[in-house]
């Protein structure tokens, strides 16, 4: 935790906005834990909420007050690949991690096609829910809508953080008939539950693998939710993949290399990528303003911005699913 | 060349077809290579057409006496992986390659799944064309579904052997608006025209990704289809394709890694595998039957079976773009 000057409009299509509320992500692990070089101090965090104090001369549609909830990479919304819903890869796209959202202030560029302002000041007690929107829940729902999730399909999740977790609240919204996620860890599993999971797998790779084949008529699922990032929780969801169905996968890849011949051989789609959030934000907040999902139950573990070192700590630690930082 | 003993039933879900022509398939050239290993004497080919002449006890749909076609894998054609789609991953699935289709006669197994019959005994002239639909242009047709080729759609072809030929053509039917072909052979090229190709890149790896990039507003195609299978033709494909577009690979995969970082950057959709040709073949054989479609111009050189020796020399020379074989 160090003290910086605080951001400043840069460009005209700039916002400032006060945080309400940010977090450490389980993608902060990679350069705490070293997997992600670190070249000195950096900024860090990229999940905000929060109330616009400031806005450049170009913003139309963002105006200082209003309570906004934006994603990990800015976007303008309206080049041809955000039209096509994929704002993660736009033409502009700027990554706000750079940016450094564990902060009490964050400087967001594209503020027009980045933010997404609620109806009203929500109450304190919606703000956990909003800013799981931010990424995990926006991230865990791409991944469900990349699996081709839907009415009648058997869904595996792979992984039990809070992106697998809320991958596990998608599914059932999006209509899943059974949803089988993977944890090996009882507060998760029981948050699983919670969210909609029909059945728990405790075994991982290949005994996890024959586990979900063993309730999918030895076919495997139709759709499995990828949200770890490693070689091993990608080949467990190619491979608990039914022929035709369809693999999401969410988690930022680390060292993955896929093998050709299997995955010609294994009849699977594959889909995923950083999420675009921004395609799912207007109908996340809809449905947590209506009280329909509770995704920021996730968040085990609040603290002040000051004690954040403490919040990566009890995150490398398994001690909390997903840390909320007060700033 | 040698002589076999003629094929019999050996189970009651057999037929046994007398060929009326079959062919040596660009996959056929892997081992004939010396890239696929090969132990010996081996049964070659896997694509046919010809007439019933025996069926075993419990085939009810297909009777002797008429004109069939079949592909490289036998499939049930009633499992809930056939209902899906996957013909080729069916529960039962018995390739047909290591029976030998480069003869006179073949066994059939799973005959009610696998074999279609034409409306009647085809003329002559439509035998190469059916020919096609055994495999190449079952094989394109699926790369172009795969790749979710459509009206309004630009598209481009890695790979100008038969199948990305028959892709063109595929992709031509599908409504495509842009059909982009990858190839540095003139008789190719003229043939991808023939089929609907509208631009024609000669360039290769990082220059043809650049080139297809230069007509696609800098992004890529919507839709590309991968139909060679090297670590190059993928890399190519997975470039080539915007953000949110479609990677419909059916190129047998040969040393193929993919590398996890750049596909998760990649935000496209991968699908493909051994195409199940059964799910296209009775729209096919309509296309043919009523000459919508001329795919046999695949086919530029025939030989006798006795030749089937200089055929895949032919082919291995690129003297041939796919030698009919005349049993």
């Amino acid at each position: 935790m160090e003290t910086r000057e605080d951001p400043r409009i840069l460009l005209p299509t700039d916002a400032i906005i006060r945080l309400s509320a940010t977090c450490i992500c389980g993608s902060d692990l990679w350069p705490y834990r070293g997997v992600e070089a670190v070249r000195g101090p950096s900024p860090m965090g990229h999940e905000y909420v929060g109330v616009v104090q400031e806005v450049g001369s170009e913003v139309e549609n963002i105006r200082p007050g209003q309570f906004v909830i934006g994603s990990f990479f800015a976007s303008d919304n309206t080049c041809l690949i955000c039209r096509a819903g994929y704002q993660t890869s736009c033409i502009q796209r700027e990554p706000v991690g750079g940016l450094g959202a564990q902060a009490q202030y964050l400087r967001v560029p594209l503020a027009d096609g980045t933010l997404v302002a609620t109806p009203d000041t929500p109450s304190d007690d919606l703000i956990p829910d909003l800013l799981a929107a931010s990424d995990m829940l926006g991230t865990g729902w791409f991944g469900a809508v990349a699996a081709e999730v839907g009415p009648g399909k058997t869904v595996a999740v792979v992984g039990d953080g809070a992106v697998g977790l809320l991958a596990v609240l998608a599914a059932k919204q999006l209509g899943a008939e059974r949803i089988i996620a993977m944890s090996r860890y009882e507060p998760r599993q029981e948050l699983a539950i919670h969210y909609g999971a029909t059945d728990i797998v405790t075994e991982r790779g290949d005994d996890g693998v024959a586990r979900i084949k063993d309730v999918t008529d030895g076919v495997g699922a139709h759709s499995v939710i990828e949200a770890v990032g490693t070689q091993e929780s990608m080949m467990t969801s190619i491979r608990s993949t039914r022929p035709g169905g369809h693999v999401g996968y969410v988690g930022v890849a680390h060292d993955v290399q896929l093998p050709g011949e299997e995955l010609f051989l294994s009849h699977v789609h594959l889909h995923g990528g950083p999420a675009p959030v921004r395609r799912f934000l207007p109908d996340l907040i809809d449905l947590i303003w209506n009280r329909q999902i509770d995704p920021g139950k996730v968040f085990d573990l609040s603290l002040p911005l000051e004690q954040a070192a403490e919040g990566y700590k009890a995150m490398d630690e398994r001690r909390a699913i997903m840390v909320l930082l007060n700033p």
